[in-house]
Parts: C-alpha cells; structure tokens; sequence
C-alpha cells in the first residue's frame, strides 16, 4: 500500500492528530507508511510534538532536521518533499482536501499524488475504549447542560403575549446558549454553535436560533460540545414546548420519536447502516407525513439519521443512504428529525456507541415534551 | 482579471464569508468575478444564505438550480464546474489551499486553475467601521475576562511551597482558562484555546497551560474571543507574577515592555511593516539578549511581533519580515515575547488600529507585572 501523506493543521486535518496524538495549531506534514509515522512541525513545536506522538512511535521532525535549506523553511511543499524522500517514497495517497498549491509543488519535482477514493484511515470509525470514554465525558456534559436548559425554559412563565418571561425579562435563545455553554465549562466542555431554537427557526436545521422564545412553540436545542483536553465531541438533542404544543406539533414529536425508536432497533454489528435510516423514513411515510425536499422551504425529514463521532463532531460512519455495515466501537448519532415552516421543528438526538450485540446510549437522557 | 474560485466550509474558507456575509456549515462553492459574486450551497441553506447575502449583491444557487443532476449534486466538482459554466468563465484564480479532489475533476473537464501568488482579498486587510466596531467589542470582552483573570491570581494566597490557594484548593491553569472563559460568554464571546502558562509552561508560546500556578513565576495569559454574532476576534495578552519575580525575569519583563513601545513608535500609515519586528528585535539585542531559535528548546524572542486580526484569528498584514506597508484601516497585534525555559516567559500583546495619522487601542488594558 502507498504511504498516506497529510498537510494541514489539527483542526483542518484531524486525521494527523487521529495518528500522531498531536494537536497541530499551525500547519504541518505527515507521512504514513504501513511501518511508520513521520511528523513534520516548525522548530518551536518539537517538544510538544515529541511528547505527544511518544506512544505511538511517530518520528518528528523539523525543516532543519530535514536539512531544507533556510530560505525554503517556511513552505509545506519542502517539507513534504523532504519527508517523502527520507522515507524513500516516491508515490503518496492523499485525501481529496489535500491542498492544490502544495500538491503543483510536490508533482513539478517527480513526486506523484493519488487522491484517495475511500477513507484513509477507516479504522478511525472503530473507537478504542480510551476513546469512548473521552466521547462519554462530552456526551455526559451535554446531558448536564440539557438538563439546565430544559430547566430554565420549564421554569419561565408565560406573559399575556405567550412570550416567555424569566425574572422580568423575556427568555431569549442566547440567554439558554450562554447558560448552556457555561454548564458545559464547568464540565471542562467547550460547546460551538450551540442551537436553541423556537418557533419557525426551529423548522430549520442549521439555524442557531436568536431573540425571544416563545410558549406553545417548539424550541430545538442541540447541544455538541468538544472535550477541551480530549478533543473528542458528543452531540445531543432535544426538543421541548413551554405550555401545550398543538396536535400538529405532538403528532409530529411522536413521529419523531418512533422515528428514533424504529431507527434504533435496526441497529446491531453486521446489520447494514442504511437499515436505520429506511426505518426512519418509513416511519414518517407509514404516519402520512411527507418530505418535500424542493419547497421553497423544504419540509419533513431532510437530513440523514446519523453521524459518526470522535474527534470530529461530523465524521464516518453515516447513517444515510451509503452502504456499509455498523460494527462493535462504532460511535454514532441517531437523529430523525421533522421540519415543517407552518408548524415548526422537532429533533430528537442521541449518540450511542455499538456494542458486541447490540448498542447503548453513551450517557441517557430522559425525553420530556411539554415543560 | 480571473475569476476567484473557493471551496470550503465557514470555518476553512473565511474569504467566502468576507465576501457573502455567508457563515457556512457545510462545505459551499464561490465565485467572484470583479462584477459579481455567485455563491452555491445545499439546498438546506438556501433561506439562510440569500438573507445572509442580500446586501452584497450574491446570487445564490443550489445544485438542482444549476440543473446538476440528482446522482452529481453531492460533488463540490459538479458545483463549481456549474457555476463556472454559468458565468462564462474557462479560467479561475484559487488559492493554494484549494482542495485537490475537486482541481483534478475540473481540469479534467478542461477547465483550468491558476494559483494566486498572493492575497486574493488584499482589502480584508483593511477594516470598514463597521468591522472595527466588532473587533473593538471582541478586544473589550478580552479586557474585561483579562482583568477578572489577574484578580484572580492577585487574590490567590501562597502556600509554605509557594503553590497559588484559592479558598483552600490550588488554583491551576484550567480554574483560570474557565474563569476566563465564562466571562468572555457574559459578553458574547467565545474563548478557544485561552493560554495560561506558569513557569516552564510560559516558555513555550503555543503552550496552553495546565496544572497548580506558582508564585514567584511568570504566568502568561493570552486571550483571544471570537464574538459569536460577528464572528471577528480580539487579542490581548499579559504577563503577571503572584509575589516577586527573581532580577532576571524581571529584567526580561522590562526588555519585552521596551520591545513592544519601541515596535509601537515605528507605526505610521505608509511605513513598513518590517519596521515594528525589526525594532523590537533590536531592543532585545542592545539590552544584551540573545536569541537562539536553533537550540533543543528554542530561548528568545522565536515569533514574529504581529498579525492581522478579523474574520481570522491571524490574517494579513504580518508583522515580521515581510516587506509591505501599514494603511489606516489595518488592525495587528503588537506581541514581542522573550522565552527561556530556566526563567519562564513574558508575552506583552494588545490589539491596535491603524488610523489616518497613527494608530490607537482597539481597547486600553493596564499592564500590571507583579500582582
């Protein structure tokens, strides 16, 4: 098999950090042979470098080191040139991210680049239990922090206008992500774009939601924080009414839910990762309700039922429409979800991890609607 | 002039969100002829990207606008050879970072990529009011979580070993960072990866820090929020001691100080940019100190003295080597720094913006050595 080579920074190229265990704040190189590793990092990162990849016999090397001389120090194309030539490679496998400018470079001076057409590490969706632990430590946070969210909207009174009221003034989405966030500090958790939102914002998926919440409506909460010294995510979801939701909503929360429910039944090691999303979707379809992907606003279920996580908060394997199989050490979220302009959002998420026959929640988190 | 192709997300391609106000999730396609700007994103994020864009004049497209057909509407290559076919143009300027993957497929096809040479997007360098405005309220936050950071450390007790107590446990590195962090989310930022390095940790910039702080040691402390609407960063870093520092960590904190006035004197619109590095270097070398960027553990003043700050963390312009020019309109960090690993490390930064006749504080922040 050709070495792999890898050009970028820890979070571009989490692929280096999978590898060597080394976060990378500026760009670096590294190469992979079926027998070594070789890390290539500016002179002032050798020593945290060296320290990160000890256990893994990585060798780590410097512009210097490598004898590139001075005035070519600085450009990524010498290191890896250099690189590939102390390994004694003349051919690389690269991901198809794999930066243009240095991949011109590498090929004017003989070298040659086939981009990759799978996975380069698929090993990496087969989680080691140092692993599931570190996602464990961020899911339990996310359940932490949705725990305190879900209690500040319970606790909110409802003004005349159906605007949600706490001590006197409106209960805002960025009053419950700054709450949120601060939970998850103190849990040693950073969360990014955390989503709380209500009422049409919630009919959309990648909406963060912003200003006043409201009562009667559904408030989507996402909540996926990053382990600050592990680096490895969880992700959790959960959508809650302040009040009485209308039947519309409760018949589309209880879609949702048996969505999630059928997905998850589906799952085991060997069976097919597509097997939970068709269970999701028929789900909807066997209820009457209908995706329509090409509205102006598009509605129903419109993303795929899960995700891998690690140390990427998006990574393989999916739960969607390509083939493969779920395998023990698998770590995946399961998500369906319904978003409808008139009505609103719903989405209820877990993260799992796969097991020797079956699956469990990485940390449980109860399921309330009405609050 | 060619048209500027970029692929990325949000976080990878920044000048695609300069150049939409589009922040996005999902990878997404951008091409920029001098007269217009067409942006291609999911379907999904169609709503949130025409409002995003309004102001800018973008046409916003999606795959199946473009008439890509359903089984290519997942390849970034079928996008961006759309929107190219679209706007009549063979030829596109992209940047070295562009992905590989999608190259091939393009120049297959017969289109042809050149890379740029340099800054596709030179005036990013220079801010609006508006951009200054986010800055400065990122910076403010920074001052803010900067001076509740230091009280913390002046108000911690020293134990018989000269290990720093807060109410009976020792503080460490992460009880500051968390500290630091809420406060910079009470005012609508996030911190990520704030550095808080005591004694030996403090010598080597990129550290993070971890573990009890000590009296007596220097302790660096650099902050750098990203406001959470805005998206635009500030940057600040001070250098503080709990008790008293020994003469020659204190001779370092003074030379540092030095660096960075005498760097500041050098600012003017139309001056160079090599002129602040150039200045701080030599007053380290007249007060007898010397850098050695070559040995096992880098000791010195081991980094350029500045660097742009706005949608990016570190953008254009640098400050260091690179020939050039100050303009009103450019903001930079300042942060000359002295490394020793048998003494610590003093790190001195603040944020500043050039003006028509000089420069000035995005935000003013004391500087207090020992605590």
């Amino acid at each position: 098999m050709d070495a792999v080579l890898l050009v970028g920074s820890g979070e571009t190229t989490l692929d280096i950090e999978y590898v060597t265990g080394f976060r990378a704040v500026d760009p670096v190189v590294c190469l992979c042979s079926e027998k070594k590793r070789w890390l290539v990092v500016p002179e002032m990162e050798f020593g945290r470098a060296e320290t990160a990849g000890a256990t893994r016999s990585v060798e780590v090397l410097t512009p210097a080191r490598l004898g590139i001389r001075r005035n070519m120090q600085r450009r990524l194309s010498a290191w890896a040139g250099a690189v590939m030539k102390k390994a004694g490679v003349r051919t690389a496998v690269v991901p198809g991210w794999f930066p243009l400018g240095v991949a011109r470079k590498l090929e004017r001076s003989g070298l040659r680049l086939r981009i990759a057409q799978q996975d380069l590490f698929p090993g990496r969706a087969v989680k080691s239990q140092e692993e599931i632990r570190h996602i464990t430590a961020s899911q339990q946070a996310a359940v932490i922090a949705m725990r305190a969210a879900i209690r500040l909207i319970a606790d909110a009174e409802i003004d005349g206008n159906a605007w949600l009221q706490q001590r006197g003034r409106r209960l805002t989405s960025e009053i419950v992500r700054e709450h949120i966030m601060k939970v998850l500090l103190e849990h040693g958790c950073m969360g990014r774009d955390v989503i709380v939102a209500g009422g049409r914002q919630a009919a959309d998926p990648h909406c963060m939601g912003e200003g006043p919440l409201r009562a009667h409506e559904s408030i989507v909460i996402d909540i996926f924080p990053r382990h600050l010294v592990s680096g490895y995510w969880g992700d959790l979801t959960r959508t809650v009414v302040r009040g009485k939701a209308s039947p519309e909503l409760r018949r589309i929360y209880q879609a949702v839910r048996a969505a999630q429910t059928h997905a998850l039944r589906t799952m085991r090691p060997g069976k097919s990762l597509t097997a939970p999303h068709r269970a999701a979707v028929e789900t909807f379809a066997s209820l009457g309700l209908v995706t329509n992907r090409e509205a102006a606003r598009p509605t129903g279920f419109i993303h795929g039922t899960g995700h891998g996580v690690g140390l990427a908060i998006h990574e393989a394997p999916s739960l969607g429409a390509v083939a493969g199989k779920l395998r023990a050490g698998h770590v995946v979220t399961v998500e369906p979800g319904w978003y409808d302009p008139d009505i609103g959002g719903v989405r209820i998420e877990d993260t799992v991890v796969m097991t020797r026959h079956g699956w469990r929640y990485l940390a449980p988190c109860e399921k309330r609607f009405e609050v």
